[in-house]
């Protein structure tokens, strides 16, 4: 059986998603398609608008076969780390391509852009420090020394964050030297941080959870733009749970623990970074909100994203030390959910797989796993005070979600 | 100026209380009386009803001229480390006597028993040991203790909860060898523990709050046990701050902070003894309620009190070591409220008061006082939403409260 793996957050999953998995079939030939999946908290340092398991229940409703967990060490990181942990499972678990949404589009010019910056590597390392060291964000440093490296027209545009993602996925594959085949779709009808709908079915993610959470939003409202099974899980999850899951539904916790932690336990925290330990407590003294925390503590140093990442790991108390020596190698893979397909694959090539397989926590006693369930724990917390109880036992108890046809 | 000291915890302010301060004055034939006062967590465990600062107001208007704070490392603990704080303080700003209620109301008892108990140390602590080891309460060994070595007739009952505290204060003159007067009350009307009300006017505070909290409840109910001072300010507060302060109001950030830190992390908070902090997270994963978290901790081994303590340092993050080096000696003295009698006494003696006085905190800038500023940050979120940010910025800003006749 042959197997495509794509790397996905399906916050939530929507009909560019379909239109992504689609083509993923069809530039494969693959028999299956394997999803390497955020958890609780993504990339972009924020909770998932729904827990993992509903998330993964909607990818397999909408076509994938099998969900595997991106662990919390990989998923609420940088591209590159982000990439590196994605197609190490992906590779781990099978996948003889994987297919990426980008601006480009073309998978010749990610290889070229790869052969460029190997070849620049000084200089570029040179000027992206250089850049740091001027006091922009990280993401703008790379960006910058990229143009001055005045890369030729066949080049990858890296100041986009699809482009950005892409070319880490293939340079894991070479790094990693997998023998796995990138693909990539071109993504034309949203941009990934488009606030407002501007196509009559497909939009991002960011406008989907924009128009959610309005005041005057109703989830009918962004049915257009989703499979009838995401909107059928949006509803039962909004009528069961009573709200979905965001920073705000997280503040209190966030602005107790920064009020209560030391400023040496702070400085432990994955992410604050030197100095920050002291402006982050006198954001939480003044704030009274997520966001008026966030607006204080934002400056041209650090983007927003990064500074939710480090929200993140206060919130879930993920030490540098704990980071480090997670984030070299996966070393488990969790089943979330599958198919028939999904469950034939693994029955047949479970065996040559180098990871062990996780369909139930109680039944893995592994210490590696701890952030994954911390986050979990922490996630649940923000669910409405009924439902708290029935999220934090999903981790321990939910086996792998089974869809059969 | 002849000085009287009082301990108390005015939680809240009530007729006995009032009884205790005319009877103070009679006895001591005092001209300024002193009450040195746990600041926002109590000596069971628990955050106080009101801030500091209101029940410091209540003080004054109910006759206290000078209302010190005693700090966060002796408030929370144990008689004995509460006795020796306290009275180290009392001593410090010059009180010539200390004036407590008891239920054996003979000092000389008191006195006595120090003796009897010193003559038998050896023994005394054998027997102590002997209790523990056999997995009771600290209390509970004590009081054993206490009873097999055969005490005689005169001495005091060490099994009542006012006795054990009046006993420490005379122990703590002694070690502290300072020329202190002990004076103390029958408290007569209440005991300390008793949930309901059995008099027309006087009742303990523990049923004072039990009614404030009652469902049914109403202010109204208590108000014929407590001045008309004290129900005035509840009133106000409850106007303004739409609650009272109790464990229920920080149930949701103890459980966050329990689930989100390492055993490590647990192990290192003052309180949390061996083998503790599993069955602390066992709890708080399976808990819906402080109240059921505190059920399901309760054993033989361990009182109601010595766990919410924990709870509290736990929620304070308050570790072993931070309280090591503050409970040997008080180091500054907090200055909370006062009328004109305490001013003058203040301006009078200030020059001899060993330790520093504490006016503001924005102009005291010593690590000494962390955990009464941590204690207080964390007791301001257990308000509703909107008065946290005033309630927090009460303890940066706040001078001590001055009351004019």
């Amino acid at each position: 059986m042959k197997a495509v793996g794509v790397v996905v957050e399906y916050n939530p999953f929507h009909n560019g998603h379909a239109f992504h998995l689609e083509e993923t079939r069809k530039k494969s030939q693959a028999d299956v398609v394997i999803a390497v999946m955020s958890g609780q908290f993504l990339q972009r340092g924020e909770p998932a608008l729904l827990p993992k398991w509903v998330r993964a229940q909607m990818a397999v409703l909408a076509g994938v076969d099998l969900v595997i967990e991106l662990p919390y060490q990989f998923a609420t990181q940088k591209a590159d780390t982000f990439a590196f942990g994605a197609i190490s499972l992906l590779g781990a678990i099978g996948c003889d391509s994987v297919c990426f949404g980008s601006e480009s589009g073309k998978i010749d010019d990610f290889w070229a852009t790869l052969d460029f910056l190997e070849s620049n590597k000084q200089e570029y390392d040179h000027k992206i420090k250089f850049h740091i060291d001027q006091g922009v964000s990280y993401p703008t440093a790379l960006s910058r020394a990229f143009l001055e490296l005045q890369p030729p027209e066949s080049i990858v545009d890296l100041s986009k964050p699809n482009n950005i993602l892409g070319f880490q996925y293939v340079k894991a594959i070479k790094d990693l030297n997998l023998d796995m085949e990138a693909l990539t779709v071109s993504r034309t009808n949203a941009n990934y941080h488009d606030e407002d709908f501007t196509s009559a079915t497909i939009a991002s993610a960011t406008s989907i959870r924009k128009a959610m959470f309005a005041q005057s939003g109703t989830l009918e409202e962004i049915e257009p733009y989703v499979p009838k099974t995401t909107a059928t899980l949006l509803h039962e999850y909004s009528r069961n749970y009573h709200q979905f899951h965001q920073w705000e539904n997280y503040w209190t916790y966030l602005r107790f623990r920064i009020l209560q932690a030391s400023t040496e336990e702070l400085k432990n925290i994955y992410e604050v970074d030197e100095g920050l330990e002291n402006r982050v407590i006198t954001a939480a003294l003044e704030a009274n909100s997520f966001y008026d925390f966030m607006t204080r503590m934002k400056t041209k140093r650090y983007t927003w994203t990064k500074l939710q990442r480090m929200c993140t790991h206060i919130l879930t108390n993920t030490s540098t030390a704990e980071m480090r020596q997670r984030m070299s190698n996966p070393s488990y893979i969790r089943l979330l959910a599958m198919n028939d397909t999904g469950r034939l694959y693994l029955n047949k090539w479970k065996g040559q797989v180098p990871l062990p397989l996780v369909s139930k926590l109680s039944s893995f006693q592994q210490d590696d796993i701890t952030l994954d369930v911390r986050a979990s724990r922490i996630y649940a917390l923000g669910a409405s005070k009924e439902m708290q109880q029935a999220l934090l036992e999903m981790e321990y108890k939910q086996p792998p979600i089974y869809i059969t046809r």
